[in-house]
């Protein structure tokens, strides 16, 4: 007689295609949790556009208290064009990302042989950025004067740490360790962002020599997007700043089967508090509520949570039934639900 | 009986390959002279690695004066892996650049039919980056504490002013409204960096007022890679900050035939002083001094040059060369002087 063991999730469907995309990735998770002895027991969270009309709300501190009481979140998708930009970005989604101390926020990419790159010939690309998620020009320390007049002046101060970049630059060490080719790479611009570039720099150096197997290796952001797209096939895990991360994981995200299949991890390693999924690809009010979305990556991303959670196996159930599915796209249209329920039976498999 | 102009060049081969691409374009310059009755006077500066070694000078303010009373600057590359990241950057090419007002970097892309891309279907890509080149995180308002310890903290301040925004914008929008397509991209990320992002987007929606005909677009960084990829067809003038345009313009680079072709200028609008035209690779050591290095964009920078002194025949003959060598350019190895050799012979024809 096997014990079921239970874990809490704390879900935030989000905005536009947010919803939908997490409806697919909550029926594969339940697919698999059946036959690896695990449920899970969800709480709502209805955060974002909708609610910010409504009430003024982005996230309330007490919300927040009550996420953070959970085993880990998932998240869809947040923002739409009807919200002053920046107000649900800065309120909810860095706001859950910086309080509960989301510093490594995990994001693969791989071609899929079936999936079409837009690179005429990729190779074969399978990497990992760690980006840094809780410092960098993220942390919302900017402010102006005279807004409005021609003497105005706006300012953003991208802060580092010693702190918070040996902490993540460890984490990206212990993941190229466990990977085979051993490979790691800072993307920086420390010919100019002297400062936080050199704290970079010395940082890598002086965790490397506690990892004498990995080959370590530096790229300016500016040619680092360069080798994406001439030899992405290079990289194995990449470590890098938040904004650097941001804009070079969705260029590896469209050179690698596109923003559909990108999948992220916003994790607390310490576990001090719940770890945070949700795919790359933003709200797409565009395409909301048609059943058009590719609800793939948000999928990839329950797969990264069960893997935070330590269910390996249930993690790999999903991943391969992810590839399988992928390795039979045909091209013909399927709606977002058509597609999940399509990995949901391979996943129960 | 015409009259010959001179013009005063004031050249900077600089570091690597700087030296060799830098002899070509000055080659070709020579060879379109005579027939547009002007002739260039050129002074050479040695500034760069080898000087900053022998005197630990990088740009001497009384050698910047010098400089400054050109009519023009042609620049090879700066930078050696002997000099600490940031030295050269910072105390030279930066310093340039900002002292002499450079507010608009120009950064043409354009794929020619013949030149490989790393895409598979790039389309029809002809635009061209105005990357804001004397504000943002280039600045250098950054500092550090505590340097070396477990205390570290580093920081880089972006600075926008309404002063610098506004005059780059309107320079963008006046040359979309040269163009036949008539759109203008803003690139920032105004999600998160919402105080500088706010003051780019509000004078991009002012000075378009003024320019009806033009149809504005905004995307954030992170999103512009993507469409870099996958349909950078989409795109006529772009306008963007100094670090986003940085990243952005290696990788739009990268699609169109790579670094190799790719010529940029720094330019100061108000001609208060003397414009500067350099390729925007990098000094690659590892090739220097074995003319293996594709002297293209230091030509393309050349006509760019010769656009910027209202000699708009000799560039248009440097830029026609160029189209025809590469045209028929078949893959077989050409050393440096060959390439120049070859286009100066056109461009004079
Ligand atoms: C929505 C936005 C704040 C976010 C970011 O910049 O981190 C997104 O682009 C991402 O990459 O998750
Ligand atoms: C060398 C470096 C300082 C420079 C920059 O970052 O501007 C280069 O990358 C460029 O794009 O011209």
């Amino acid at each position: 007689m096997s014990e079921t063991k239970n874990f809490t999730l704390a879900v935030v469907p989000g905005d536009g295609i947010g919803p939908e995309v997490t409806t697919e990735a909550l029926k594969v998770l339940d697919a698999v949790a059946a036959q690896h002895g695990v449920t899970f027991e969800r709480t709502e969270y209805d955060l974002g556009a909708k609610r910010w009309h409504a009430t003024g709300e982005t996230l309330p501190d007490a919300e927040l208290e009550e996420i953070r009481k959970h085993d880990a979140i998932l998240l869809g998708a947040v923002g739409d064009p009807s919200v002053p930009s920046g107000v649900l970005e800065r309120g909810l989604l860095l706001k859950l990302r910086f309080t509960l101390d989301h510093y490594v926020n995990l994001r693969p990419s791989k071609i899929y042989p079936s999936v079409g790159s837009p690179l005429a010939n990729p190779g074969e690309v399978d990497f990992v950025v760690v980006r840094e998620g809780t410092e960098g020009p993220y942390v919302g320390n900017g402010g102006a004067l005279r807004v409005g007049t021609p003497a105005e002046i706006a300012t953003e101060v991208s802060v580092n740490t010693a702190y918070g970049v040996e902490r993540v630059v460890r984490d990206a060490f212990a993941r190229a360790q466990a990977r085979p080719r051993k490979k790691l790479t800072l993307v920086h611009k420390n010919n100019v962002l002297v400062y936080a570039g050199h704290l970079w720099k010395r940082t890598v150096d002086k965790v490397a020599e506690e990892f004498p197997e990995i080959a370590v290796d530096y790229l300016h952001v500016d040619a680092a997007t360069i080798f994406l797209v001439t030899d992405p096939a290079r990289f194995d895990v990449i470590v890098t700043d938040n904004l650097f991360g941001d804009i070079i994981t969705d260029l590896a995200a469209a050179i690698s089967g596109g923003i559909g299949l990108a999948a992220s991890g916003n994790i607390n390693p310490d576990r001090t508090a719940p770890s945070m999924f949700e795919p790359v690809h933003g709200s797409a009010p565009d395409i909301a509520g048609q059943q058009k979305a590719d609800p793939t990556a948000a999928i990839l991303s329950a797969s990264l949570l069960l893997e935070h959670l330590g269910l390996t196996e249930a993690a790999r159930a999903i991943e391969d039934a992810v590839t399988a599915d992928i390795e039979e796209r045909t091209g013909v249209a399927r709606s977002t639900a058509e597609i999940g329920d399509a990995i949901a039976k391979r996943a129960a498999g």
